[in-house]
């Protein structure tokens, strides 16, 4: 076997009271990767997709999470990548961590599995940290084990994949530039205890709910005091693309990742398509270029699709 | 029926990481009290312990517990109430808690259960508010409801029972006196975003440890980098207890409540006792009296034991 083709599933990150602990997997949209391995050392990149982003391994997320997986792997090896993006960087959905996972789940899967899921994640954080100066595993982690997971702590890696229920996602990825580092910076340092006390509550809400399957818990936890009211201002649209999803039955929702994107969360399908009319409605009327997918929970993660 | 006999245990309020939100029933200590319906309105308070507790109900948190169901009860009705105390008021193991709780939990019993063990809460949570001079709910609820509870939100009230696995739990009552208002002023009203990350990591993991009933992350996540480190000053011996007891092969524990109780899990009995034998050591060459227990979690929550 020397090529593998993948597929890298978007990510919600967050998931509205979970900051930097909490991620969740998408069905759509997702990116494609195929990787070779070559007898030629080092990494050689290239793009099948419109977004011009980097060759050079050390300035492409994929490339230094691969670069990491190298520095670990004991013999001298080489990569050959070919890197077909669908899901837009800077969107909030996880477009570094799905380029990272994927090549290092793809490198793995050549390598006949010699790292767990754990390294895996390891490696693809260097992609996370050239992407937004941070590492930090909210994307990378459901990426690659799927489903929902929560990151218990980064230092030392401590990964808990988490049951969820069924439920319909309805994103909307208006056009803007948010970036990640900015959105980072505009949160305040220090914040109220009493704040705090009510987001780990929703938080445990959230945890509990998803465990239990429990709709109406999970609705009711989906609540962030703390990061949403400052980050929202970057988002045109969010509070009426909020209240009203809300008022059309969804069980809430929020800013994926650092955004722009906003996510909605519906038990049942109809609810879901009418959120995405709502959104459509709310950003027509700005005026913003927008793109919205229904999707569904992914619980694989990085999908081998071809090998050869 | 006109006379009921009940036990209300003790309780474990934030377990560590949980501060507000999560509350643990005991089998030991617990207190027991007798209510009987009167024909005359309004409630006596007679105490069968040596604690010299107020008996003007306005002044006794079961008695004010008491008349705030009186309240919503639409007809005139009057309590007799006998209260004998084994949790030591001021142990930081719920002993305001039992005492309030055991006796709107009796009232209802002799009511024939009109009020949800929610309308329960919100009447015993007054007696809360007169013991330390605010509602919180993480004593009362698993003293109503048994096992470990999640008091998602105060106000409205969301309280979210958690299934939890079989653990033994040490707890050493050094005798000095920690008042609840005052290690609660204590607590720094701003707190750092990024400890309130791991933080709600820790919460997170904590729920997620209990409903898997994986010990390992229980007690990977029983850590507390904000309210611990500020009150664990006011409690002689704390550091080393829990040093010690984790050596000897502890999940984890902390301070019960605000203290000064100490607690800590064991997976198995035999480290139970030998977590109890620690405690016993530090106190004895510390030199402060001291009460240990070794008990486990009480599924029940109060409990009816004689009825006529």
């Amino acid at each position: 076997m020397k090529t593998v083709k993948i597929i890298a599933p978007a990510t919600i990150a967050n998931l509205v009271c979970g900051f930097d602990i909490l991620g969740m997997a998408l069905n759509e949209p997702q990116d494609e990767m195929t990787l070779s391995l070559s007898d030629q050392p080092g990494i050689r990149i290239t793009h099948a997709d419109e977004y011009d982003l980097p060759v050079l391994p050390l300035q492409n997320v994929a490339g230094v999470a691969l670069l990491a997986l190298m520095e670990e792997y004991d013999k001298p090896i080489g990569f050959d990548l070919i890197i077909d993006k669908h899901i837009k960087p800077g969107s909030g959905l996880g477009s570094s961590a799905a380029s990272a996972a994927g090549a290092v789940a793809a490198a793995n899967h050549l390598l006949q599995n010699i790292f767990s899921n754990e390294d895996l994640v390891r490696f693809a954080m260097n992609g996370e940290k050239l992407a937004s100066g941070v590492k930090h595993a909210d994307n990378i982690s459901p990426c690659i084990y799927g489903g929902v997971t929560l990151i218990r702590s980064i230092f030392p890696l401590d990964i808990i994949p988490l049951d969820a229920p069924h439920v319909f996602v309805t994103v909307v990825h208006p056009q803007i530039e948010v970036r990640t580092s900015d959105s980072r910076q505009i949160l305040r340092k220090e914040i109220l205890l009493k704040d705090a006390i009510k987001q780990w509550g929703n938080i445990a809400g959230l945890v509990a709910g998803f465990m239990k399957k429990d709709y109406e818990l999970i609705s009711r936890s989906l609540e962030d005091v703390i990061v949403e009211p400052v980050r929202s201002i970057l988002i045109p649209g969010f509070d009426e693309v909020k209240i009203r999803c809300k008022e059309a039955g969804a069980l809430g929702g929020g800013i994926s990742g650092s955004g722009p994107s906003i996510f909605m969360l519906s038990k049942e399908e109809n609810t879901s398509q009418k959120v995405e009319v709502i959104m459509k409605d709310i950003f027509e009327k700005i005026g913003i270029d927008y793109k919205t997918y229904i999707t569904t929970i992914n619980y694989e993660g990085v999908k081998i699709i071809e090998s050869k």
